[in-house]
C-alpha cells in the first residue's frame, strides 16, 4: 500500500540500492578514510561550491552538528516556530549545544528579515542570550519555498549584524527541483552551513553537512563524533550520495515527487470539504478537511494531522509515488468526503 | 586487500545485504512502526530475556542513550580507563549527559568489584558526584573477556550500593561465541542496560539498546530521538538484526572471527620480535613489536598502534577474514621482522 | 541619589546589616552545617508549610536549581515569554538543564491555564519535548499579580496532566504584601518549587529555594553544589533571612515598596505624555512616555526602557524609597515632559 | 570554639566588615556598573598586570566561568586527580561546559609538564577529546606549592602545544604570601585565566576571575551571567576586595594563616602517633594519625579526614587562628594520642 504519510515511508531507490551492493566489495578503512567518501564529498563540493562536507546518520544529527560548529555558550538560534529543530527533534539542539532556540511565529513557515531584526535588541547585553544563527528550512516544514532573493535577504541581514545563516535542507532536493538550481539559494544567498538531505529523497539513510567556508568546519569532525554522528562504515553513506548525485538522480527523484504533489493538489482541490492551505510548492499537500472525516481518510492512507484545532492535514508525495497512487488516493478522499457530506444533515 | 585494522573495515555479510534488499519492498511507516522492527525487537527480547529494545544508528549513540536513561544530573559513571566511552567517543557521554566519567586504570581493560567500591567514598556528600552506573565493555577494548562470574560480581557490588550496571556490547557477539552463551553474562549477571552491536559483526550499520527492566526504558524513546539516534527508516536497521539473529548467523560470524584471531595469534606467537600482550580471547590480537618495524608492517595491512610508548599494536579479525588472509598477514609479519632483524647490526 | 532603576540598586536594610555583623562571631562549620542555617530554614518552612529549604547565592541560580530538580532530559518548561528565566538569565536554564523553555506570549506577563493546555499536544510523542514544568513569576516581571485562584488554576491544570508548578518568587514578598498572605498562592495553590527572594527586598545577597514536597528535594543538595550555588559561609545568607523573617520585616519592606509605587503611579498618572500601561499592583510602575523625552528622564533617575518600540519604561520602588524620593522623581518627570511638550511644535 | 576544619569556618575580617557597612550607602547601579566595582577591578588589574577582572559569587562558579571561556565542545581539561574542579565541585565543570576533565594522579597534588605531554597523544584525532586547558591549583588542595619555575614550565608546555593554563587560586593569597610575590607565578609564568579567592582569606563571599589577555574575556560577561555567577548588588563583592587589597591586608591575612600552620606543624610533629605527610607550605597541616584516635581528635576540633584508607587528616589554619588556638589544639592532639597509646595493650 502506498502511504502519503511521509517521504520517510518510501523505500530506497533501485540505483541507490545497487550502489550499496557495489560498495560492499572487500575491505575499506572506516570513519571516512575510503574512496567512496572522497568521491561523494567531491561531488557535493562541486555541486554546491562548498568548502567542507561531512556525512552523518540523520537529519537531526546533521542539524545539531552544523549548528554546534557555529555556536558558543551564550548564543541563540533564531528560527521559525514551525522549524524541525524547534518542534520535531525532541530538544536535541538545546540538549547538545546548550543554546536557546528563539522560536518566531510565521504564517507560512518562512522567517522574514524584519523578524530577525526584532530579536536583536539584546545584542551586547549580558543578561540576554546573543542571537548568533538564523536557521531556516528549505523547503519548509509547511511545504513552502524561499525564493533565492528571500534567502539572500536573510543572509544579508544576518551577516550585517554578525550572525550566520543555517539551512536545514532535509528536502533541499525538492527545493532545487522547484527552483531549477541549487547554488542560487545556498552558496550565492549567503548560507553558511547546510544540512543536505538524502533519506527523504531515495536514500536508505544518511545526510551531509556542508560548510561553505571551510574555516567554520575546523572543529566539525570532533563535533560530529561527539554527537554520535560519525558512521563507522562511512563508505555506505557516501555510496548512496554518489548514486544520487550521478546523472541528476537527486533532482529527478525530487522533481517527480513535486509533480505528484502538484497533481494531487489539482485532483483534490475541488473536492467539497477540502481546502488547500498552501499551494503545493514542493512535494507536500496541506489541506483542511472536516474533523469528522479524518479517521476514514486515514484508512485510505496513513497521514499526519498537522494542526488539530484547524483539522489541517499533510499529504506527502515521494520519489516512488505513481500517478496511479495519486489517482487512487484522490479517489479515496473524494469518496470519504462525499460519504461524510451525506451523513451530515 | 584484507585489512586487520578494524572489524569496521569489513563489509556487510551477504545474508544481511539480502535482508536489506528484501526489506526494500514498498512503503512502511517510519520511526519504528513497521513489522521488521516488531520482529527484530522480539527476537532480541527472546534471546536475552529483555524488557525493551530500541534500535539506534551506532555504538557511541547507543552508549549515550543507554547511559542517559540511568543518570540524573549529579551522577557519575565508573568505568575502566580504556573504555570506549572514556577514550574513543570524543566526550560524547559527558557532552550529552553532562555527567562525569570516573576512569579507573586496569591492567587488562577489566574493572574489578573492589575498584568500584574504592570510588564510593563520596556517596551522599554534596560536594562529590555520585557514582550511579558501572560501565563495562564485553568483550573489552583490549580483547579480553569477563567471565559470567566476574560480571555477576560487578552487578552484585553495583546493586548492593544502589548503582546500576551498563554493558557496552559493541562486540557482544564475540563474547557470546567465546563463552558459549549470552544470558549468563548479561541478564543473569545483573546487567541493567546493554548496547548490542551489529556493525562490527557483519551489519552495514545499526546497534540495539537493551533494557532488562522495561521500567528503566520509560523515557528511552525521547532520549533516543534527542540524541539524534532514531533512524527514520527503521525497518532497514531491524531487517539487518533479523538476518543476524536468524539461524545463529550472529554467533557464526563472531565464532569465525574469534577463530581467525586464535589462528593469527598462533601463527605470529613465535615470530622473533613479536610478543603477544594478551591471549586472544576473542577477535583481536594484541602484540608488542619493534617500534622501527611498524611502518613496514603497516604496508602489509593497515592497523592501529594501540600504545605508542610500548609499541603495542592491535590486529583485528572479522567475520570475513579467511584462513588465507591470516596466513598471508602472518607471513608478512614474519618477513618484515626478519628483515628488521637483519638490519640491526 | 535615589534610583528608580531596580530594587537591586538599593542597599541593605539596617536590620539585615546588623544581623550580618552579629553572625560574624567566631567559627561556624561551612556549607550549611551551622545554627543560623538551621534557624532560618525552620522559619521559612514554618512560614510556608514547606518540606525543604536550601539557600543559594542569587535568583538565576535559585531558578536553575529548583527547575533542575524537576526535569529529566526530555522535559520542557512552559513559561510566559516575558519570564525572567526566558529572557533575563542569558540562557542559564537551557545551558544547565539542557531542556527547552517553551515561551508563551501573554498580554500582562501572566500565563493562563488554557495556554498550558495548548502546549500539551505532543505529550507522549517521541519527536517532541515533553512539557513537565509550568513556571510562573509572582509578582510578574511586568509588575502584575496572580490571584491565589489564578495560581491554583495553573496548579490544577499542571497536576492534572502530570506537570509540576514552579514559581519564581524574586519579588514574592511584594506579592505577599499585596495579597495579604503567602500560603494562599504558594502551598495552598499547588506550587511545587519556589524561589523565595531576599536580594530585592533588603538583603545584601541570597535567595532560598523551597520544595513543598521534600521528596522532590532528594537530589537538591547535589544540584545546588553542581550549579555553583552552595555558599561556603552559609551562615551569612541564613542570618539575613532570619532578620527578614523576624517581626515581619520582609512584609514591611515589601509593603512600603508597593505603597511607594502606588503613590508614584498616582503622581505621574495625569502628567501629560505619561500613560500607565498596567496598574501598579506591586512595586513597579510601567508607563509609556514620549521616545524623545527618555534621555532627559534618565537624567532624573536611571531606569530601564522596557520595550523600545512602544517606549514603555519601568520605574521601580524599593524598601528604601521615601515619599520625598517619589515626589522628587514625579516632579522631574513632570518638568521634563512639560519641557518636551514646549519643544515639540 | 576555634575550628581547624576549613578556612571557610572563619568569619569575616573586621576591615572587610567595615567596608561592607561603608558600601551600604544609598543607591548604586546593579550588575557591576558601580564605583566600587570599578575601583576593585582596577586594584586587581594593577596588582596582577591583568587584562580583565570579573567578580563572581564563589570558587566553583569562578572556576566554571573561567574554564568555559577557554573551551569549545570537543575540548578537555587536564588537571591533577586531586583538583577541586575534579573532586569537590559535584561535577559542575562537566555539567556546565560539557567537557571532559582528564584527572591525572600525582603524589603531591602538583601536575608535571611531562604528565601534560602524556595526555596529548590524541590531538587531532576525531575520536578523542582534545586537551585544551591545563588546570592547576595554587596553593594546591594538598597544601603544597608550585614554584614560579614549575608554573612557568607548565605554561610553556601548554602554550607550545596550543593549550592554555588555568589556575584555581582559591588560596592564591597563601601562595603569594609564601612565595613573596604574585606575578612571578601568574602573569609572568604564562597563566591565562585565574580564579582569585577572597572567601578563604577573610571575605564573607566573593571571588574574582582574572583574564590576563582581555581578548579571551570577550564572552566572559555572558558566561558569568549564564553560570548564575553575576552578583546583582556587585558593589558588596567589590567592596570586600577593595578592603583586602588595601594596605596589603590580603597578604597579611594569608601570611598569618601560613605562620599558624607552620607553628601547628612544629608543635605536633613530634607527638607520638602523628606523621606529617607534607611539610606545611601554606596554611594546611596534613598528617597521618591512628585511625582509632580520629573520633576523639574531632572532639578537640572538627576536621576532615582527607584519605580514609591511610587515615590522613587535614588541619587548616586561617586568618583568625591565634597562637593560643594552635597551642590548645596541639595540646588536645597530644592528650588524645597519649590516651590512645595507653589503651593499646
Amino acid at each position: 500500500m502506498h502511504l502519503f504519510a511521509s517521504d520517510n515511508a518510501s523505500g530506497v531507490h533501485p540505483a541507490v540500492m545497487a550502489a550499496l551492493a557495489a560498495a560492499n566489495d572487500g575491505h575499506a578503512l572506516a570513519y571516512g578514510d575510503d574512496p567512496w567518501t572522497a568521491r561523494a564529498s567531491g561531488l557535493l563540493r562541486d555541486l554546491l561550491g562548498a568548502g567542507e562536507v561531512l556525512f552523518v546518520w540523520g537529519g537531526t544529527g546533521g542539524n545539531v552538528v552544523g549548528l554546534q560548529t557555529l555556536l558558543g555558550p551564550q548564543h541563540a538560534v533564531v528560527c521559525p516556530a514551525t522549524a524541525h529543530i524547534a518542534v520535531d527533534e525532541c530538544g536535541a539542539p538545546e540538549r547538545f549545544t546548550g543554546c536557546k532556540l528563539v522560536d518566531v511565529p510565521t504564517p507560512d513557515g518562512k522567517l522574514r528579515p524584519e523578524q530577525v531584526v526584532e530579536q536583536l535588541g539584546g545584542l551586547g547585553d549580558q543578561h540576554h542570550v546573543q542571537p548568533r544563527v538564523v536557521s531556516i528550512t528549505q523547503s519548509t516544514e509547511l511545504g513552502t519555498l524561499y525564493s533565492p532573493d528571500e534567502v539572500a535577504a536573510l543572509g544579508e541581514v544576518a551577516h550585517r549584524h554578525g550572525l550566520l545563516l543555517h539551512m536545514d535542507g532535509a528536502r533541499l532536493a525538492n527545493a532545487a527541483a522547484a527552483l531549477g538550481d541549487v547554488r542560487s539559494f545556498t552558496a550565492e544567498a549567503g548560507v553558511d552551513v547546510l544540512t543536505f538531505g538524502g533519506t527523504k529523497n531515495g536514500a536508505m539513510y544518511g545526510e551531509a553537512v556542508v560548510w561553505f567556508d571551510p574555516a567554520r568546519a575546523a572543529d566539525a569532525r570532533f563535533v560530529r563524533k561527539q554527537a554520535g554522528q560519525l558512521p563507522s562504515k562511512t563508505r555506505f553513506v557516501a555510496a548512496q550520495f554518489e548514486a544520487l548525485l550521478t546523472d541528476g538522480l537527486w533532482l529527478a527523484n525530487a522533481s517527480h515527487a513535486n509533480e505528484m504533489a502538484r497533481r494531487l493538489g489539482a485532483e483534490v482541490r475541488d473536492v467539497p470539504g477540502v481546502t488547500l492551505t498552501h499551494e503545493p510548492a514542493v512535494n507536500a499537500v496541506f489541506a483542511r478537511v472536516p474533523q469528522a472525516a479524518i479517521p476514514s481518510l486515514q484508512e485510505v492512507s496513513a497521514f499526519y494531522v498537522w494542526d488539530q484545532p484547524t483539522s489541517e492535514v499533510r499529504w506527502m508525495c515521494s520519489w516512488d509515488t505513481t500517478e496511479a497512487d495519486v489517482t487512487a488516493f484522490a479517489g479515496g478522499v473524494r469518496r470519504v468526503l462525499a460519504a461524510a457530506e451525506r451523513q451530515e444533515p
